[in-house]
This record gives structure tokens, C-alpha cells and sequence, in this order.
């Protein structure tokens, strides 16, 4: 079949280097010698849980060096607290004061998001926790928007807040710790690749998804209306703001109908009409405000403070002026009471047996799964901006281990808040100390200054969220999947119009869906591509790209874009006779030399499997019965391996197997003009 | 930063060829034109649901051939029907009549694993069915050992078919018809890859586990035991199965002791053993006959047909043997009585509401993907070894038409069954007619023939049920697979052990859940490697495998083989970092000049997504921290056009993207001289 004869000598079969009879020409295909059994299985699974190779440190080193190493790689604070100087703590005391203030408006609003009494505060605990065991020096801990209102929706489908507001506590208790265990299990676990399955597009989807919820939910609190649907999707929503208006402006009507009647007093109408003009007023003013000093601060990177300190200020100007003109009278809707002190523990709060228990691990795994999305992407972020490294898997141990104890100490769901970190790393911060800081900070407005935000406007409080949640919108990103996947942007689009649409659960669900999809598309369908000449080279390149290349006449050489499995085999093997086919019916058309060999470039197959071989075995025999040559160009190490070690290879003869398509399009030369 | 000067003019961004400057010396790459999106998106979704471009035959013709075509498109039978003819006709008939003597038998046997009375035969009218609409000449038709067990198993889990025979038949009515439901699904919505997922390892695994389950399920009629668990797993069998013995040998050992005592006769004896020799002798014997025969059928092609009557043979015999003898008398059980008649129709028996409409679904979508998986790898084995093509979406609807039409005739469950099917190939059939007179006859046997068996032993059955499920265990690919890949013979030992220890359910979960967790650890994990020059030549290859190739100083060339998506970029990025590390320790460690340019060769990387495009930004930035040029070498047309698109390819420079990492390499030249 070939231009060259074969070797006398038979390749050894006991799996040492091979001696195939050499041409002086061209480098044979090396076949790698047998590995260790045990040893190829400890690489790949080296590979798969420990690519980072996490105990590198500890080669080499005495036994008490060791044990300091372990306890720093548990406890960061070991590593960088040695070096902690004045100079850091400065920059650290600026950047922990600055996201506390901003912190401790966000964290009221956040805990209505979820359902919670906003004494269940996250901002705390966690971040004590995290400052000791994390290893971002960046990130700045508490609760997040979506991550509450996630957890306020799955919760509230369990229990309902207003009528059984201890089992609805017990439960995000139960949930919180949950998340903790699934979040420090996945990192311990070295698990941590699982939320890489969720992908870019659909992240951006379902934030964008989640924040217009969130917005929408605002709505409430900014416009005053006291009966507000319970669901979170766009229609009801809207149905519900429409509908107060609708009735108000009825009243409204009757009331300039019959002026006269002189006991319908503005307020009443007001009352009526459920949108409070008052509240309103307050909202509008200060969501203007906000939005203006984020204007300011990103126009003036040394102005980072004014959108971060605008918060409180609201907060304090507001609730200044309802204190004075009692607003809230007027139907202003205010905060009224927060309790006083510490978080309580909630250990004895928390689910270990009964149908709650089976819940509780449920919407815990869920609410985990995505506040670790979140923090590990905000973790990411920053470690490449400053070129640090973080280790992902000690990162989830160390974000479970605080949410463990946070369900401990009554807090809910705690994770890496975006806002905030950017504000931390702005501002100046140096290390996790930042963290304790705010931590400290927030205890101090638990111990005394609670009482005070008594008559801070909810509207206030909605204006503040919504301005938080505006950058989640990230419509340039959306953009950019745009132009480059329409199949990522189906995805991105999917997740929010679920969110908005349906809730943030089957957003989450269409999200996780269109992701797996998307994976499974990539190892069912790989791309293969035929191989050109191109000019004065002995490159061969796919035609598409290169249109300037030429096909030798009477070869075909098709390149496969990726490893062959299970998964993928059948079409492989289809995809290629259908190209031969077209190939044939083309030269058929142009009288042409009929096709003698069909070259794969193998380079870009990095592994095959048992079902692969197959594959490769059916397109042999049906090539053969049509007097047609396989050639196989450049296999890998693993592949060569495995088509020796299944004698696919003497099947095919190692005559047949070149190191590049140039020298297999050369070995055929001879062939080809001996027919022509 | 490099050696080349920057190109004058920067690419244009309309998404046209690019003006790059030209070297004289090397080949730029190029940049597709850009496609436009409703084309791009047609191409993907064209690759993946119709990459067999089904309509091919459609183009370019009138439309009373197309009418033509697409009613041999649904019904195979009118395109071979035209040329059929006698000599084919005779090929057929004597196929036929081969397979019809090896179902019966069988069937009554498969049908008991499934708890079903044997009258609902499930040969007669699904393979009419296939006949017309398969697509595939070799497949035959009937009920197979591995989804008869699993329906029996399922089923059972239900209801029971002791207590409750017709809501049990019902239920099993029900699983049929939405096994076809889902066959033809899939097949109508091309998402026949689907079963693709089942990869090749596990399928041996399971199948393996499954043939020794039906195999130990046999020792109840083998061994002539009464009292028998309804368990399959291998522990509560084999313990049912000794029990039964020791009970038997206790007695046994009692009437040896004494033996005076005249009324203990050996009959008494017997029953008490629950073994039955007679049973145990008239088995033995007929499964040696079984045995042997294969052995001879393998030995000579010729003899195929010794097999395939054997089954059949052994039937008669041994019926006319007990008949003589009554050894029913005996203790030897015997199938007694069987309805004669065809199949009646079941349509109003099957559920279309109620709670058992839910586990119906849940059972027939099971069944009906292992019966897929079972006839689509048969019909591919035989395709190949003629050298045709099937079209296996096209084949899914036949079969799943076929069992909705069974499911409303009194038939469970069909599939095309191996060895059916290698009889039938061997016989010489030539098209679908084989099935139709296999139909014909098991239907003559339906009408006329059933009280024959009355007097068959169960014994033989039994033997004949364990002959046929023998070839299930597939030890060479246990062998090869092992010697393949380490990781796919897990998952073959996991499905085989889940099937035997626990259940065929469990065995099925493993598999499947192993097949994704491969799937799933290819696609994060992609390989990497570092590339040498091999000598005297351009090319680049790993140094792993050629351990004569050589690294240029100050430059490390990783070559990714993997398209670049969001389920790997962050450990691509890693890996790279990684690679760069231990790099810079060895070259340090020598005194070798630094590293200063990063190549990565791109070839493998067929497509990237946002994902990956902001971990090649975050490697660039962070490699310009440390002064390191970051090179790519040969991106393929998506990726080149997508990296353009967004603008990574403008912040890298066009120069800095070669064609070849020779090119790269000699590019990088003069500033590594400079340095030196």
C-alpha cells in the first residue's frame, strides 16, 4: 500500500522503546517508555486535586519548620502577622474604617433581603474568622445581595417568615451552616474545580438577573407601598407597584371629582393611593446623591471614598430629618427597632435531625455553592491585579470554616462582597486586618449605636441597595459574550431572563444547566479541519483559515481537534468519512486524481481511549475496503502509547505513523506518481 | 519588548482581513473573515444535531423525488424492497428460520426474568415494526437478557407481580410505551449522542455484572430450588442458593442416622433438600450440549448454525424427555401451562394518568436508554464489518416506534439483541426480511404450538439463559481496557461490582455517574506540555516524548491541548504559571540566562471563550510584571478571530503571534543575543 517497504524487524510488543528501522530522512514517532502503573495514576490524580502542588513548601525541611509551615498554611495570619508593621496597619485602619461605614447600611438592608431581623448581622463574626484563615489580602467579608435574597427565597418556600419566625431562623441557621460545611468540604476536598462549571456567560446572566430583582424588590421600601407581592419575578412585581398606583390614582380622581367634600384630607389619599410622595421624595434624593458620588469616585480614582462613605451619610442626614420632622407620620416607613448587643450564640438553633435538617443541607449547599462563586471570583480579581497568588481550595476552607462559625454565632450566609473589596483594596488596605477593623467597628454600632438608626428611612435603605447592586449589571460584559460566542450569550441571557422572569432558583438552574451543556456540546462535537500546504512551508494549516493553502493531490489530510473518547468517537469517525466523501464527489467533479491516503494530524489529539482505538480500527477496515491508505501524524505520547499497547499500531504499521503531515505527504509521493 | 519592530498600522477592527505588516520571512496568521452570525450559529448547531446531514440527498432534486425520498427516508423497507429478489429472499429466509429456533426458547426465558408470563413475546410484532422502518440489515429483534432484568427489577421495586399480576402488567404496559417514547425522541430531536455517554468501559462493566447477576438468578431453575430471595445481589443469592443446601444436607444427615426409620424415603429427602437432583442433572447435561455446541460454532465458521439450533433442540429433547419419564413427578419443575393465541391488544392497560404514570416514565426512559445503548452498538458493529452506514437517529425512531407499537400488543421491552444478531449475520441474512420471517414463525408457534412446551423443564431454560448471557462478560476488553487506561478500567470494576453487589440500578448509576466524572475531568484538567526543538529540524515537539529534543535558552514554549473554556481557564492559567516556575528554579539553579519569552502554542486550542480570553489578560499582565514577553504560536480561525474581537490581540501586539513556534523562535533571536 505504501511507497516504503516494510520493517524486516516486528516492534517489540513488551512495551519498551520501540525499534523501528529508521529513514535517514525523518524522525520517527517516539513511543514513551511504559510508565509506573502506580506512578501514571498517581499524575493524573496529582493533576486533577493537587495541580498546585500545595505541599512544594514542605520538601526538604526539618520537622519543626514543618509544623510552621502547616499551622501558616492553615493560618495565613502566621505568615503575613510576622511581618505586619505600623506602616500596613495605617493603610489597613484607613481601608477598615472606610467599608465599615459602608458596611453597616448595607448589612440592615441585606438582612431584609433574606427575611431576617437585621441583628443578625454578618459583618461581624465572619470576618474575624476569615482575617485569621484567609488568604486574600483583599477581600472584605459580610453578606452579599444575591446571596440573601437566594437564601430569603429558598428559605420563605419552607417556612414563612411572618408566621413562624423561630423555625424560619432555625432554618437559615441550619442553611448557614450547611454552606459553611459545603464550602470548607469542597476546599478540603481539593473539590474546588467544581464551581469553574459554572460558567463566565451565565455568571454575568444570572448577576445581572439577580440585581434587577433585587432592584425591583427595593421598589417596596422607595415607593412606600405597604402590600407588596411575596414573589420575586418582574411581572409580579411590576403588577404589584401598578396596582397601588392604579388604586391610589382612582381616589386620587374621586377626590378632584368632589372637591367639596371636605373630610378626604390630602393624607388620606395618600394612604390610599399606597406610593407615599414623602417617601419617595427621600428615596429619589438620595439614590441621586449615591449615584452622583459614584459618578464622582469613578471619574477621580484618589475620590475612591466619597462613593464609599455617601452610605452613611445618607443614612445619618436622613434619619436626622425624619428625627425632626417625624416623617414618618407621614407614612414614611422607618426602621423603628433594632435590638441591641452581640450576637447571641445559635448553636442549640440549629437543625441536626428532623424533616428541617434535610432542607436545611439543600438550600446550605445551594446558597454555598454561590457565595463561593462569588468570593472566589472576587479573590481572583484582586490576586491578579496585585499578581499574588490564592490558593482556591485553602480560600473554601477558610470561607466554610467562617460560616460555620457564623451559624454559631447568629449570622446567616457570609461570603466575599464585591462592593466592599473594592473599596477595601482602593482605599488602601494591606492586609486581612481590614477585616478586623470593620469587624471591630460594626461590634461598637451593635453595642451602642443601634438605637440610633430607630428613625432611618427604609427608603433610604432601598435607595442604598440599589446603588449597590446597580454594577452588577455589567452590560459590557454581556456585550463582549456577545461578540465572541452567540452560544455563551444564549447562555448569559438564559440565566437572567430565568431570574427575572421565573426566580433566582431557576435562573440558578438554567444558569447550571446551560453550562453542563455547553460542556458536554464541547466533548460530543470537537471540530476537525482539512489541512492545506501552505506556499514555499512545510507547515500544513486548516484551508479555512489559511485560504492560500493547497491540498496535495490524491492525499486528504484532516486534522481532529481533540482527544478521542467515549464521548466523541462515533462522530469523529463519521466526521471524517463524511469529509472524505465530499472530498471524492469533489475530485470526482474536477476529474482529479482519486484520493489514495487519508493523513490525520494527530497532534491535537492528546488522548484517546478503548472506544476511540475502535473508532480508529472501523475507519481502517472501511478505508482499506475502499483501497484508501490511513496515515496517522504526530500522536502524542499517551496516544502512541495506547495505540502499541492495542496493537492498533501494528494493525495500521508503524510505516504508516509519521512525525509530521510534511513527511507523511512526502512518504506517499512515491505511490502517488507511480498511479499517475 | 520584542525584536520586531511594532507594525505601523494597527489592525483595522471591522472584523475584516487584517492589514498586519508582512515579514518576508514567514507566513502571517491569518484572521478569518468574519462570519456572519446566523451562518456561525448554523454551522454549530448544523455540527451538532445534523453533522450526518441527513437532508444530503434532498438537494437538487424534483419534489415528487423528494416525496419518494422521504418516504424511504421513514420506511427503509421502500428503498431495498425495489431490488429485492429471490436469491436475497433465500439468504433471508434461512436466517430466519436460525433466529426463530434460537428466540423461542430464549424468550420464554427473558420473559420470566422480566416476572412476565412468557405469552407476552415481545418477537413478534416489534421486529414487523423494525422491518419496515430499521435502518440497519443485520439487527434482529426481540427481548434481550440485560432489559429484561433491569424492567424485572425496576418493576418489582413498584409493585409486586406476586400480589398485584395486573397493575404489575400494567406498570410494565406503561415502561414499554415511554421506553419507545423516549427512543424515539431522541432520535425524532437528533440528541441520539446522548447514549454516546455511556462510554465503552463502563457499558463492559456493567454488562459483565449483569450477565453474572442473570446468570446466578438462573440457579433457581438450574438447581430446582423453591424458596428463592427476590434480591439480585451476589451475596443474598448465593445465600439463598446454600441455605437451601444446608437445609437439605441437615435432613440428609438425619436420615443416614437413621436409617431404620422406613417412612423417610428418598423423594422426602428431596423436597426437604430443595435441590433436585434430577433438575440439577438434566440442566447440567443440556448446558454442557449448550456449551460444547458454541465451542464447535466458534471452531468453525461453518457451523454457525450448531449454536444456534441447539437452544432449541435441547428444548425438545428434554421436553419429550420428562413427558416420557414424568420427572415432574419427581421434583423437577416443568413451565406447565402457557396461553395459546397472539398477542392481545394492550392499549387500555397502559397508564395515562395516576401515580404509576409517573413511575412509568421514570422506568421506560431507564429501560429505554440501556435498550439503546445495547442496539445502536450492535447496529454499529455489523455496519462496520459490511461497510455501511447507519443513521442512527433515524434507527432510534424505529426502535422507539416499534416498542410504542409492542407497548399496545402485549410486549415489554425490545431491543436488537447480540446474539440474535450474530446468528442472523452469520445465517446470511441479507435485509429486514429475516425479522419478518423470524415474526411469522414465532406467531405460527404463538397459534399452534404452545402446548408443546408444557412439559419443559425450567432447568433448561435456565441453561439456555446462562449460555446466551456468557459472551456478556467480555474479559479480553476487561484486559485490554485495563492495559489502556487505568482510570477507565475503575469505572468498567465499578459498574461491574455495582451491578453484582448491589443492584442492576446501582450498577447503572455507577457507570453513568463515572462516564460524567470522566467527561467532566478531561474538560478541566486538559494536558500541557513543554516543547523542545527536535534536532536538525523546525519542528517542536514534547520533550517528554522526545527526550533528544532541545529547550532554546530564555525561552519556555508550553504547548495547551485544550480548547480554552471556562471549565479550564483558571487551571490552564495555573499550570502555565506553574510550568514557568520550575522552569525559572532549574534555569537558576544552572546559571542559564533568564527566561524572557513565554510561547504558547496555540494549535491545540480550537476555540476559547471569555472565560478563557481573561486568563490569557491575567497571564499577560502578570508576566509583563515580571518582564517576561508572553508569545502565541499558531491560534486556530475561531480563536484568532475571537482574541481580535476582543481587542487581547491588540494589548498583545499582532507581533507577538506567530504562524509556528520556529517562527516565534527566531523572532525572539536578536533580543536574546542582545541580552547575552
Amino acid at each position: 500500500m505504501s511507497g516504503r517497504a516494510h520493517p524486516d524487524v516486528n516492534p517489540v510488543t513488551d512495551g519498551g522503546d520501540l525499534p523501528i528501522k529508521s529513514s535517514p530522512h525523518r524522525h520517527k514517532v517516539g513511543v514513551p517508555p511504559k510508565q509506573n502503573m502506580f506512578h501514571d495514576f498517581m499524575y493524573t490524580f496529582k493533576e486533577t486535586f493537587f495541580h498546585d502542588d500545595p505541599l512544594r513548601h514542605f520538601k526538604d525541611q526539618p520537622k519543626s519548620k514543618k509544623f510552621m509551615l502547616g499551622l501558616q498554611s492553615v493560618f495565613p495570619v502566621f505568615d503575613w502577622g510576622r511581618n505586619y508593621n505600623l506602616k500596613k496597619f495605617r493603610g489597613d485602619l484607613i481601608a477598615g474604617l472606610t467599608i465599615a461605614s459602608l458596611c453597616i447600611p448595607q448589612d440592615i438592608g441585606y438582612a431584609k433581603l433574606a427575611n431576617l431581623d437585621p441583628k443578625y448581622d454578618s459583618s461581624f463574626v465572619p470576618p474575624l474568622v476569615y482575617a485569621c484563615m484567609g488568604s486574600s489580602r483583599d477581600i472584605a467579608i459580610g453578606p452579599v445581595a444575591v446571596v440573601s435574597l437566594l437564601l430569603g427565597t429558598l428559605l420563605r418556600a419552607e417556612v414563612d417568615p411572618n408566621t413562624n419566625p423561630d423555625e424560619y431562623l432555625r432554618l437559615a441557621f441550619t442553611a448557614t451552616f450547611f454552606a459553611g460545611v459545603t464550602e470548607a468540604a469542597l476546599g478540603f476536598f481539593r473539590l474546588g474545580f467544581l464551581i469553574d462549571f459554572l460558567s463566565h456567560a451565565a455568571v454575568v446572566g444570572f448577576m445581572g438577573g439577580a440585581a434587577i430583582t433585587i432592584a425591583l424588590q427595593q421598589l417596596k421600601g422607595f415607593l412606600g407601598i405597604k402590600k407588596f407581592t411575596k414573589k420575586t419575578d418582574i411581572i409580579a412585581v411590576l403588577d404589584s407597584v401598578f396596582s397601588a398606583a392604579h388604586h391610589g390614582v382612582r381616589i386620587l380622581l374621586l377626590f378632584l371629582d368632589s372637591y367639596i367634600v371636605k373630610n378626604v384630607s390630602l393624607n388620606h389619599i395618600n394612604m390610599a393611593m399606597q406610593w407615599n410622595w414623602q417617601t419617595i421624595l427621600i428615596g429619589a434624593s438620595f439614590l441621586t446623591f449615591l449615584l452622583t458620588s459614584k459618578f464622582i469616585g469613578k471619574k477621580s480614582k484618589k475620590l475612591f471614598w466619597i462613593p464609599a462613605v455617601a452610605p452613611l451619610i445618607s443614612v445619618i442626614i436622613s434619619t436626622f430629618f425624619v428625627y425632626i420632622t417625624r416623617a414618618d407620620k407621614q407614612g414614611v416607613q422607618i426602621v423603628k427597632h433594632l435590638d441591641k448587643g452581640i450576637n447571641p450564640s445559635s448553636f442549640h438553633q440549629i437543625y441536626f435531625s428532623g424533616h428541617y435538617l434535610a432542607k436545611g443541607i439543600r438550600i446550605g449547599v445551594v446558597a454555598g455553592m454561590v457565595a463561593l462563586t462569588e468570593a472566589v471570583a472576587i479573590g481572583r480579581t484582586f490576586a491578579a491585579m496585585k499578581d499574588y497568588q490564592i490558593d482556591g481550595n485553602k480560600e473554601m476552607v477558610a470561607l466554610g470554616v467562617m460560616n460555620v462559625v457564623g451559624s454559631m454565632s447568629s449570622c446567616y450566609v457570609a461570603t466575599g462582597s464585591f462592593s466592599r473589596s473594592a473599596v477595601n483594596f482602593m482605599a488602601g488596605c494591606q492586609t486581612a486586618v481590614s477585616n478586623i477593623i470593620m469587624s471591630i467597628v460594626v461590634l461598637l454600632t451593635l453595642l451602642f449605636l443601634t438605637p440610633l438608626f430607630k428613625y432611618t428611612p427604609n427608603a433610604i435603605l432601598a435607595a442604598i441597595i440599589i446603588n449597590a447592586v446597580i454594577p452588577l449589571i455589567d452590560i459590557q460584559a454581556a456585550i463582549l459574550i456577545f461578540k465572541v460566542d452567540k452560544l455563551d450569550f444564549v447562555a448569559c441571557m438564559g440565566a437572567f431572563f430565568g431570574v427575572i422572569f421565573a426566580s433566582v432558583e431557576i435562573g440558578l438552574l438554567i444558569a447550571v444547566s446551560i453550562s453542563f451543556a455547553k460542556i458536554l456540546l464541547q466533548v460530543t462535537r470537537p471540530r476537525t479541519a482539512v489541512l492545506g500546504n501552505i506556499p514555499r512551508t512545510s507547515v500544513y494549516r486548516n484551508i479555512q483559515q489559511y485560504p492560500e493553502a493547497t491540498m496535495v493531490p490524491g492525499v486528504l489530510t484532516i486534522r481532529v481537534d481533540s482527544a478521542i473518547y467515549f464521548s466523541n468517537s462515533n462522530y469523529v469517525r463519521e466526521r471524517i468519512q463524511r469529509w472524505l466523501l465530499e472530498e471524492e464527489e469533489k475530485v470526482k467533479a474536477a476529474s482529479l486524481p482519486r484520493i489514495q491516503f487519508l493523513i490525520i494530524e494527530m497532534s491535537p489529539v492528546t488522548d484517546i481511549d478503548t472506544s476511540g482505538i475502535h473508532a480508529l480500527e472501523d475507519l481502517y477496515k472501511s478505508l482499506q475496503k475502499r483501497d484508501i491508505q490511513l496515515i496517522l501524524a504526530n500522536p502524542g505520547p499517551l496516544v502512541i502509547g495506547k495505540l502499541h499497547l492495542s496493537h492498533f499500531a501494528d494493525m495500521l504499521g508503524y510505516d504508516h505513523i509519521f512525525l509530521t503531515v510534511a513527511d507523511a505527504v512526502e512518504a506517499c509521493g512515491p505511490k502517488l506518481s507511480d498511479e499517475v
